[in-house]
């Protein structure tokens, strides 16, 4: 059985989560307790050189990181990754627009503020605001012309951009400005198997 | 013929400009002068709403912004992508590591160098510093173990995280204390085709 290591108030472990139920792949979960500091154990480190979860481990205990590889990997062969080279390519740009662009800021907000963390980093919080919003603005524009990133149809590129959009708020993001974006939200939660964030696969 | 907008400083420019040349593959290269704010202007916006380069154009003129994304495609069915479900997927990971651990810290740091924007960040270049540092170290974990960064070959998986690591000395950053690290650097550099950063193609 796969072994996911991750912890439930993450959006990168949420987006294998939501992918695995998706897909109707069972898994055992082990949380790591971020905050705790558990993703920088030497036991950790060893399982993931750079600490971080969410870690997918395979049942021939082969480790795979970072979680927009995981869903690229799980979604290898299924509807949720296109088999045209271009629509594939786009799949990956949105991904890797998801953690340049859209992940240090909005997600970064959020863990702050969840976390206590806001007032200590202070001086860094109004260029995350910014750039969180500018990435906001880059998907409405998208959205506004395709129901989702890639070919028409729902995706991992989809799935990437939903887990810390649809909580953007609990960063102190207001989503009211993004119409086109709120609909797609919309249309990603009416997905067969979507799950909320909350759910452990238990 | 495929058209690459590029910025010749731009390590993510130099991945695409690099792979290129190890295919074989012939392209018009556009110079857009980032300095001078022309990934900004509504012309380049509506080319990529992210306002960034690289930016690859195919001959039909779809469009594929990222440069992680770009390689993806460009290395589909060579020696530079794994065939293996796994190996493609660890290609991934160490690609998105690379964007999310590694240039937002020592890509910058060299971008504010050579752009005198060094003084105005002040504040934030520390930390910059130390995950710099850290990303580092874990390559360096990694390379006293294996030559090439997934299955004992080059891979786009090396383009990627060659091309800031290589000129990490222009951010400053020591590289001394990671010997397997320089030794990787130097087996890259030894790969059929390889051209320096400066290279344009012409």
């Amino acid at each position: 059985m796969l072994r996911l290591y991750d912890y439930l108030e993450s959006g990168n472990g949420y987006k294998v989560r939501l992918l695995l139920h998706q897909l109707g792949i069972a898994f055992e979960r082990v949380e790591v307790d971020i905050l705790a500091g558990e993703t920088r154990t030497p036991e950790f480190l060893r399982l993931n050189p750079n600490g971080r979860i969410p870690l997918l481990e395979l049942p021939d205990g082969s480790r795979l990181a970072e979680s927009n590889a995981i869903l690229a990997y799980l979604a290898e062969g299924t509807p949720y990754l296109p088999d045209d080279r271009l629509a594939r390519a786009q799949v990956l740009q949105w991904m890797f627009f998801e953690q340049y662009s859209h992940e240090p800021f909005i997600a970064v907000l959020r863990f702050w503020t969840f976390a206590g963390r806001l007032e200590a980093n202070r001086a860094a919080v109004p260029e995350k605001r910014e750039r969180g919003t500018a990435a906001l603005r880059v998907m409405e524009q998208h959205l506004s012309e395709h129901p989702f990133f890639v070919g028409g149809a729902y995706t991992i590129a989809d799935v990437a951009l939903y887990a810390y959009t649809h909580v953007a708020d609990e960063g102190g993001f207001d989503l009211s400005p993004f119409p086109a974006l709120c609909a797609w939200l919309e249309r990603v939660r009416g997905q067969p198997g979507n799950v909320p964030i909350t759910w452990s696969g238990a």
